[in-house]
């Protein structure tokens, strides 16, 4: 029961000139499911990457990072569902490593040339030779425009495929943005069971392609957070194939701001989505926090708001219990905080301002918002000039069913 | 529902000599409610106490630490629950104040000689004509034996009373410990909505008990955690009024080991408590991790697998699906970790080696061990020589219906 998550139309979903995709049924954790992709990419296709920072990071990851720093050419994803391939020291490696040659074989690439993504169960290994038997299926099965199946065989526990699709004129051309993602639990920044992918057919010098998903992902992927455990897998790849002709070598390019805009767009969009569709999520929560001293001061602020049980519980239940976001903004970390500069806003309420409760604050006001699926907690510190915003969801019961029951 | 939390029987609680407490229903919550509790101690009791580091510090914290570090010769706690007076600002130090005040005249004392406490909702005004109207007859119930009661007067949303009380002989006199503790959410250290208060009748110079205060709570009720949220009001005090006759004035003294050890114990104990009845807790989880290079490094491992709500969603389910503590490790921000030194083990159960599965383990060994009620993980990082523990509970279905329906 996703909060406001929007599937658009697969009438609506354009395709990315230059890629393809195909989807076959490995069977790796329930038979039949759809749950093998891979995708490839047109020659001189830009490739980046940012990925998880859990240091049992997953055998793919390891793989991802060690191809994109060796090999300038990249041009094929597969992605596995059912099982992450994680917490599965040398064998995982080597069935990551397995995996690529096997594709490279039947798309005629080297296996530097592919990069490998899992999510599902931790601390399993993946069944090879289901996969590899379903690697000829999938590659069969290469299509132009295969996004929207391809929303629906990367997700787990997710319960809505999450798809962005825009096209822009640039330049007297057409160009395209066309993304996927998924969730749903194990989601923080840095980065969270989380897959998302997203290609344009832009082309994009490849190092400033890079700059641009790091900063990307940090307003978008990094800003996201369902319960606080950062997953082993999570990864985000934008591809940028130069199909449409329009092509951006520096940040001087006149078509940089707006292919960026919108790449950001596209990429907030999908992370807000996994939000959306967080497990058990009733609630969409934007926390804002301003007046920082540093931009980390203030995701410090916002992620001990978003990461409090209490308070989750709290919105969950639509209760304005309002001290519980005071308690976390005290125990945030900041050291030297002075409550009494603090304001805190629910919506369009003000709540609290000079260490304590607004005297003309209303707990009608208050239980007005947190009735809402969509909202937003505003909080300014008083004392700097930098502002975060990370997206969150509720705590619900069904959360606690959902993780209580993942594996049976 | 609390896990195996066993309540002395009430001929059990040995009064401690110099200290008496009396209990009142000031109805500032509930009208009927045994609410209200204070504690008077003879002249020369040394007090010490460790408090909340939450920014948000509630209002009596800040008049308790105010008291402390201006009177020699405290002589009464006020211990209200129902409100916690904190996020009240300006107004909420005044109420504490005036609550000082009025039970120093009915002492006959100083008010900088009372501490006062308060726990329940936050960013709501203290009912002062309530609480006021009930002190003379906390006043008129003080008598020696009063600790059962008071372990229930202190109770907030806890299932269960949390008493500890013992006896033990040195040099030729019996020596008495008893105290109480109340919990049971936002629940983790630096401190909790925890409210700790021992008593013994050693006497202990002043200063030497503050060091042993702060060096207790940091093996006590500094190491439990239930949800991660730092709670504005947590204090814990040890008051030790001399009156056995036995003195220490140093930790030379001949005495001062087995007198240490007895009140850590009895604060161990106390705090467990508060996890044992854990908001929704259906098992005991002791989450040790060795071979730290760091005291700081193994509690930030123990507390990443403790506040991991994968983590205490799967101890609720009793499955041991146990990558979800392998990614907590992994998230912990322990940056240089080598997770191919890193062993895991669940009970006597060796689940993790080589960054992986143990080869030998069978899932239905992890499964036994989940199964029970009291269950250790152990983790090991293979690279120094410094352990930590911490205490926490699993992750229920009731969590979130006592958490949504707190203040209804």
């Amino acid at each position: 029961m996703a909060v406001n998550l929007t599937i658009p139309a697969q009438s609506d979903i354009h395709a990315v000139q230059g890629v393809q995709i195909g989807i076959a049924s490995a069977g790796i954790r329930k038979a039949g499911n759809k749950d093998l992709t891979v995708f490839t990419f047109v020659p001189n296709t830009s490739i980046a990457g940012v990925f998880t920072t859990n240091r049992f990071k997953a055998a793919p990851v390891q793989v991802c990072e060690a191809h994109l720093a060796t090999e300038s050419d990249v041009r094929a994803l597969v992605i596995n569902t059912g099982n992450a391939n994680a917490g599965t020291g040398e064998p995982g490696l080597a069935d990551a490593n397995q995996t690529c040659n096997e594709l490279a074989k039947l798309l005629h690439l080297r296996p530097a040339q592919i990069l490998p993504f899992s999510t599902g169960v931790i601390l399993e290994p993946l069944p090879m030779p289901k996969l590899l038997a379903a690697l000829p299926a999938a590659v069969s099965d290469l299509q132009d425009n295969n996004w929207f199946n391809a929303a629906h065989s990367i997700m787990t526990t997710d319960t809505q495929p999450k798809l962005h699709s825009q096209q822009l004129n640039l330049a007297n051309k057409t160009i395209t943005i066309t993304g996927i993602s998924k969730g749903a639990g194990m989601i923080r920044p840095n980065m969270a069971t989380m897959l998302g992918f997203l290609a344009t057919d832009v082309g994009i010098a490849p190092e400033l392609l890079q700059d641009m998903t790091r900063e990307i992902a940090n307003k978008s992927f990094n800003r996201i957070t369902i319960d606080g455990d950062t997953s082993t897998n999570d990864s985000f790849i934008i591809a940028a194939t130069g199909q449409s002709g329009l092509h951006i070598d520096s940040v001087a390019s006149p078509h940089y701001t707006p292919v960026f805009n919108a790449l950001r767009e596209a990429a907030i969009d999908l992370a807000q989505k996994i939000v959306r569709d967080g497990e058990g999520a009733t609630k969409f929560m934007t926390i804002t926090v301003e007046a920082a001293r540093s931009s980390e001061e203030a995701r410090k602020v916002a992620y001990s708001i978003a990461h409090s049980p209490l308070v989750k519980t709290a919105f969950y239940a639509s209760d304005p219990n309002l001290g519980r976001i005071l308690a976390a903004i005290g125990y945030a970390g900041v050291h030297d905080l002075d409550v009494n500069l603090i304001r805190l806003w629910l919506g369009d309420v003000l709540v609290a301002i000079d260490g304590g409760r607004n005297p003309d604050y209303l707990e009608a006001d208050g239980k007005r918002v947190m009735e809402q699926s969509e909202i937003l907690v505003r909080v300014s510190l008083g004392r700097g000039e930098h502002t975060e915003t990370v997206y969150t969801c509720d705590f619900s019961h069904d959360y606690v069913s959902i993780n209580a029951d993942y594996r049976s």
